[in-house]
This record gives C-alpha cells, sequence and structure tokens, in this order.
C-alpha cells in the first residue's frame, strides 16, 4: 500500500521574506479569514489542504537557480557556496484536477483600484498561451491585499489584456475590468482561497462553449 | 500578439555532470541515435522540440534548494552563497497534452536485466498515485543506457511492483516484466525521445476501458 505522507500543515510564514518590515506589514492586515498571510502562503496553504483531502494535485514549483559551486564537507551534507537565480520558464504553479490541467501565476499587488501588467513577464504570458492551445485550465490568482479581495483571473482575458498593452500602451487592468472578467473568491479558514471553486465554473464555462 | 522565444536547440551537454569520466563515458556509447545524450537530455531536448512545434507543453522542475545566505553585491547580480538541496515532493517532469496532464519520472540505469525499484523515492511513487487518482497521465520513462533501450512504464504498474517489493521483498522488475508492461519507445534525431507516442497509446488504452 502506498503510505502517505502526514498532512502537517504548511508553516504559516515560513517562506516569509527576510524583510524586517514584513511582521509589521502582516500584522496590519491580519484578520480572521486571510490571517496576515501573503497570497502565496494563502495558495500553498490551499493546495496542502486539496491535497489531504485528495480534491487535486497542485504544487508550487521551486526557483530555478543556476549552481556553480557545491562544497561536499566530511561527515556532512553538500552545501552550495555560489549560485544565481535564473529566470523562469514558466508559471510557478501547475497540478492536476479532476483530469484537467492547471497552470497559473499568483500575483498580489498594495494598489486599490488598478493591477499593472508589468508585474507578469513575458514568459509567464507566453506559456499560459502555449498551456491554452494544450487545453489547460490557465488563469492567474491576483490579489488585492490591502482591500483583501482575491480574483481568478482566466489567461484568455489576461493574454488580451497584455496584448492591449503592447498595441496601445495600456499598461494596468483596473479593479472594475478585473470584476467583470475574473471569478471572485474569499480568502477564507479551509482553505486559505478557495480557487478549485472557480476553476469549477472555469470548466462548466469552457464546457458550455 | 503574444511573441515566442526563439526555438533554440537545448545544448546537449549543458547540464552534464561535472565528472572528468563523463566525456570518456559519454563517448564511449555514443551512436547515431542517442549521441551520447544522458536520459535527462533526451527528455529536455524532446520536450523543447514538442514545444517548438506545439505538439505538447512539458517542462523539467527545478531542484528544490533551501536558500540560507544570499550576498547582494553593488552593481551586479545576487549570490547565492549558502544553500542546500532539498528533498522534492514530486517526480521531475509535468505538462500539458492535448487536455491531459502527463507526469512523469525518468530513471536510467546501467544495468541488462532488470532495474532496481530503490532507484525511485517513496514521495515519487505517492505522488504518481495521487495523480492518477486525478486522472493524470502517469508513467516512468526507464532507459537502460547500456542496451540503448528506453521504455514508458506506466505508474500502474510501477505502483504495482513498489507494493509487490514492500510486501514479499521483490526489489527490481526484470527487463521482461518492464517489456511485457510498458511502451518500447525508440531514441531517434528530432524527438530524440518520441516519448509523446507512447502517451498516445497509453490514452488509448485508457480510454478503451
Amino acid at each position: 500500500m502506498v503510505k502517505y505522507p502526514t498532512g502537517s500543515a504548511v508553516p504559516y510564514r515560513a517562506s516569509a521574506p527576510k524583510d524586517r518590515g514584513f511582521w509589521k506589514k502582516a500584522g496590519k492586515r491580519a484578520s480572521f479569514s486571510d490571517r496576515g498571510m501573503t497570497l502565496e502562503q494563502q495558495i500553498n496553504e490551499s493546495n496542502q489542504y486539496y491535497l489531504n483531502k485528495a480534491v487535486a494535485v497542485v504544487h508550487k514549483k521551486p526557483t530555478p537557480i543556476q549552481i556553480v559551486k557545491v562544497d561536499y564537507p566530511k561527515r556532512s551534507k553538500a552545501v552550495i557556496r555560489e549560485a544565481y537565480f535564473r529566470q523562469a520558464s514558466t508559471t510557478d504553479y501547475n497540478g492536476v484536477y479532476r483530469g484537467y490541467y492547471l497552470d497559473f501565476e499568483a500575483k498580489e499587488t498594495q494598489n486599490k483600484t488598478s493591477f499593472p501588467l508589468k508585474n507578469f513577464h513575458e514568459h509567464q504570458i507566453v506559456h499560459l498561451h502555449q498551456c491554452l492551445q494544450q487545453d489547460g485550465i490557465c488563469f492567474a490568482i491576483i490579489g488585492f491585499m490591502t482591500l483583501e479581495r482575491y480574483f481568478v483571473t482566466p489567461a484568455t482575458f489576461l493574454i488580451k489584456c497584455w496584448n492591449d498593452w503592447q498595441k496601445n500602451g495600456k499598461s494596468s487592468m483596473s479593479l472594475e475590468e478585473i470584476e467583470a472578467n475574473s471569478i471572485e473568491i474569499k480568502s477564507g479558514f479551509r482553505p486559505a482561497l478557495p480557487y478549485i471553486d472557480a476553476v469549477d465554473q472555469i470548466i462548466a464555462d469552457r464546457n458550455k462553449q
């Protein structure tokens, strides 16, 4: 029998940036629902919840690193002594849900009225487009952290906005546009961010077409 | 319009281990077909081919690293000065092909008659099982490098063998068992390893059931 790892909860702040202002900022916007978690933390916790409940298998991809020098000290584990961050060629998250391939990027903003498209990288847009061509379920999770509002924005709309930016210079999506073209999800307790509810809706909409 | 990165070929030996014997070893088994590439190199090159041809979108996941110390030198890019390798919680490859979620692990052996199951990690088997439950297309690509023979082995068979090992101590799959339960693929020119042909067969078999 395949043994399952015990379903320990992801530590909420394990990957918090080592920024002295972080705790203060996090404390400021702490509430019952999002408990001061970053968007990434909320998604990671939700993924763990979905995995434990056998709802979906979605993981964050590791940050790509170019390793240059590794020490192998006696009697202890290998230490990387020189390495560099590389540009990722895909989005941060992918996985499988009821036979569907899911692919998404998560982005947060402190803005209150619009989301700047420069927060996405071109390779992420290209990758989402490639996955759409293969009939993947592709989207962005956009967090307006100050407003505590979260949107699942289908990649089709995101790519349309990106193309408008290239053509007409319109460099952001207004909150109204995002509201009109996304599925809003409410930050909650378990899972922290029930984005699979929005995925269900994207699948239903797609099957209607 | 979404711009595509130019479809440059993956350098064959870019990720070759810094092992002085490598070139020699690679040279020994070089042939017209696999051109001395490791299994990973053959798969990465095939993924690039499939991506360029819009056949499938499959990427290798980066190695997970725990970063402890980063220097930010003036006028040059950040350098990671202390980091450790972490255990991956998934397989190395996943992606999307015609709406299907693909998930697989690649393993090579110099053996000629059997494949030792200890080459897989338990978390990989657990992950493949979880993805199967979500109706993913899950398999291993097993390379008998000395024989220059390559097999796409469905995860269902792999998990069965893993469970047999836990129960009865049978710690390897014989070449005959692999032949009988896998789809053999021939190393070629473009793509280096046409594993999507085997995926088509797995999908066809599944749809028959």
